[in-house]
């Protein structure tokens, strides 16, 4: 290319990663999700820096209207026989959506709408996963390898981790060597 | 997976295909591009029904919040010495921003903002392009194979194309066997 023409971050589908140098990344490690999994004596005998996951971040502009991007590598495991998941969250604007991509990897996402009724979508490469507005989403990891998404969020649409602090209306464990989903009442 | 889930639509990202069944389809025909390249003869001498790009969307809700998901496949080609492009559009809610994800061939996205200042990044597989709010962008396929890109948007965006009527300030043309940006003043 012999104009003046940048060369923008890039993501490689594949393995999920970033081209971007200068992302933004956060670790989340399992002290950080005290209250997430139900059962506590096994998520106590975990390290607490054991890194559960990991979300990479592209600098965007931020305002009404303007969109992130970002991916998140979610660890194969499980606490007790409860699979890995992210905390998960409603948006604090709650009538924002996001969409996820499905890059590497196999698991669940878990979608609760504001009146508690909780549903699951099949993530795998290529699947595509349209969040509507006033509805919480996690990411859960069933299979053996490490779970990545990329999403694309309006940069208003904040986090609200409070909301759904008694946990979502759905757990999914392995139970006889099978993929599980058990209704709870204040997960 | 033995419990309730269910298969969200797909999207292979080396063809740039969706695999959902239930899309919405539109066609762009060279008929269709009145006034978008600058050599109206070389424009008029094209078959009207010629295709130029096509644009796959997913059904998605709509309202303020609410993501879009689509896939922008470019033809190769050139109106005289000028390169297959899209119509390119501000958005109506001007503040909207957009996301594209280069798939396929290899292309350039002109963006342009309400100053009129214009700019090129380069599209190949993987590629990520934050549009801004307040920005204008087009397609243009440089190459010899199609130019795929997945986007999301924001459904209130909606498209004003009549801003760039006259066209945007940068015109991408082969001359002399290479790729040449040139200014213009009404495109």
């Amino acid at each position: 290319m012999n104009i003046p023409s940048s060369m923008p971050p890039g993501v490689a589908f594949l393995s999920g990663q970033f081209t971007a140098e200068n992302g933004i990344k956060k670790i989340t490690r399992c002290g950080d999700l005290s209250g997430v999994f139900y059962d506590r004596a096994a998520w106590q005998a975990i390290p607490v820096d054991t890194p559960v996951y990991r979300v990479e971040m592209l600098r965007s502009p931020q305002g009404e209207g303007e969109l992130f991007v970002g991916i998140t590598h979610l660890q194969p495991g499980r606490v007790g026989d409860e699979f890995y998941m992210t905390r998960g969250h409603f948006h604090q604007r709650r009538e924002q959506g996001e969409v996820y991509f499905g890059l590497r990897g196999t698991g669940l996402l878990l979608l609760q709408n504001e009146q508690g009724v909780a549903r699951l979508e099949q993530i795998s490469p290529g699947s595509v996963h349209i969040i509507p507005g006033f509805t919480a989403h996690r990411l859960i990891n069933t299979g053996s390898e490490v779970l990545s998404a990329l999403a694309v969020w309006p940069s208003v649409a904040g986090h609200d981790y409070a909301a759904l602090a008694h946990g979502f209306a759905l757990r999914v464990i392995e139970q006889d060597g099978k993929i599980q989903a058990k209704e709870v009442q204040h997960g």
